[in-house]
């Protein structure tokens, strides 16, 4: 079993190394990259070689993080995970299982990491692995200058939702106050990170939202895109996952579900639930799966018969109480 | 003119005096209301009488606030103001003009504040007058209890869009963090005020956006409700306010415009701008004032005068450079 480390003695066997391997999670988000790079860039600082591995490319999103992407020009004397939580989430393709197999040192917050790597620095309460790595970089005696706080802050901030999500406590706060004091610019990457939508998005938002009805008593919310409004949007398909939140976010809904029609013609549904509603209960029923509170499936027909298929089964399940009641971890 | 104060001189006017009257400005919004009510809940904790005044009603969603509403039982020994710039946005109804003109203290972070009272307490770093306020009720000896937080966390998060807007800073962001230690409900709170719409603003939205339209070679966006629409949407006027993002967040506008209706026929314009363009030099063009990044003016006429009007403005500041950079201090 893996042995645990506080923050000094993590800092401490970084300190000590030279060529660092650094870890990232697969389907990369803004804390892992985020994080990645930040310990690049802190490493680097104290004239260390290091660099980050990944089996995804870095989302053109979050390409001002600016690691050094690993490519097999040294041998690892350390190899670090950040922000992963079990093996299984490495990946398996290129240089990847040569080294996610002897991590020797993990460093993350979720609660669920299964203590695969030698030494874990492990901090559930830490709303993101950016929060716990500020405090690392710091023991280290490297100094935040404004790229590793651009990375850290967008680790932290991705994590929260921009400090929305729940997980956000005091000290995340605390941390957000010292990146932007070292420099984070904090301003340019809110913009990029949360305000910013396509004109395609908009359009896809707009059409999606003049469809907008409300069933089951007002329970329910749905919107939906056809493949030729979707064209039409010029949107990016991958751009409207973001509209699948619209209809739960309506005041006294509790199922909020987004039809897309995808280029077979068939329709993906998106189902989104309060928390006392479960989302997974719904989606099995019509032959998907997910998550408690956001889940999903596909349906072949016309949207009338999908429709009026998915609302049978929301309704089944907001009046059968032992499916409808969540209980969250 | 106007005498200004420091936090510790405002706190001790308030502690000194009793029968305290907080006026607040007409169209309220989170920062006004929920300095208000915190102020009055902190002067009660002290034993005094002190109540609340405002032209509108507290918006629906604020009503958690809980201030006392002032129904001029009391002769107030002190009038003050919390988050109001000028005289004019007192509003002039009801018992308003029997205490606009005579207001004792002012607390506020408009840069464009005219002194109207006779001692100010101005903070034009402060993110929202809850950042400054919250240093006011510490000075005056009263510790922070879960409704106070609540109220100034309400201010902190509805100015800043919750920590995303550039008004952020790392004093915002530590104060955020007292208020979470002193019990802020901030879970409950966010969900609330950002990531919940009623019927009534989904249907403004709705309208709002199937006006969008792009000007300018596409570096303006603007959006538009007439009073008929803002009506038939049913959303409390009070809660239109976030429309005003909706423009600026389309990627490569540098300024969204939302144009409301008012009651009077009049046209109230909000003006968002990126970064490098200076919104309230455009308000100021058309009688208005405001922020660098938001501001806004008030217009009558028909919608395409007006629209014109504004667009006009729009492209003179866009296209002279000294008025367009903005030097954020």
């Amino acid at each position: 079993m893996t042995e645990p480390l506080n923050v000094e003695q993590a800092a401490a066997r970084l300190r000590e190394a030279d060529h660092v391997l650094i870890l990232c999670h697969k389907n990369p988000d803004g804390d892992t990259i985020g994080c990645g790079s930040a310990l690049y860039h802190a490493l680097t600082a104290m004239g260390k070689t290091a660099a980050v591995l990944c089996v995804d490319p870095v989302p053109r999103r979050l390409c001002y993080t600016r690691p050094r992407l690993f490519r097999g020009e040294f041998e690892p004397g350390l190899v670090v995970a950040v922000d992963v939580a079990g093996t299984q989430l490495f990946g398996d393709t290129g240089l990847m299982p040569s080294y996610s197999r002897r991590v020797d040192l993990c460093i993350d917050h979720h609660a669920g990491n299964n203590g695969y790597a030698q030494y874990t620095l492990l901090d559930p309460t830490a709303a993101a692995t950016a929060e716990l790595l500020c405090d690392v970089i710091e023991a280290m005696g490297v100094e935040l200058d404004t790229q590793m706080a651009d990375c850290l802050y967008t680790g932290l901030a991705t994590d929260t939702g921009c400090f929305r999500f729940s997980n956000t406590t005091a000290r995340t706060h605390r941390v957000a106050a010292r990146l932007m004091e070292a420099g984070a610019r904090v301003e340019e990457l809110n913009t990029l990170l949360f305000s910013t939508k396509t004109r395609g998005q908009m359009e896809a938002e707009r059409m999606a939202q003049s469809h907008l009805e409300y069933a089951l008593e007002d329970r329910c919310a749905l919107i939906w895109l056809s493949q030729d409004e979707i064209e039409a949007s010029q949107a990016d398909p991958a751009d409207l996952e973001e509209l699948t939140a619209l209809p739960i976010g309506i005041e006294g809904v509790r199922v909020g579900l987004t039809f897309r029609q995808q280029p077979s013609g068939s329709w993906r549904i998106s189902i989104r639930t309060t928390r006392d509603v479960n989302a997974v209960a719904i989606a099995r029923r019509l032959g998907g799966g997910g998550h408690l509170r956001a889940a999903g499936c596909e349906l072949l027909g016309t949207l009338d018969n999908v429709k009026s298929a998915v609302l049978t089964e929301v309704q089944a399940v907001l009046e059968a109480p032992e499916e409808t009641v969540c209980r969250e971890s």
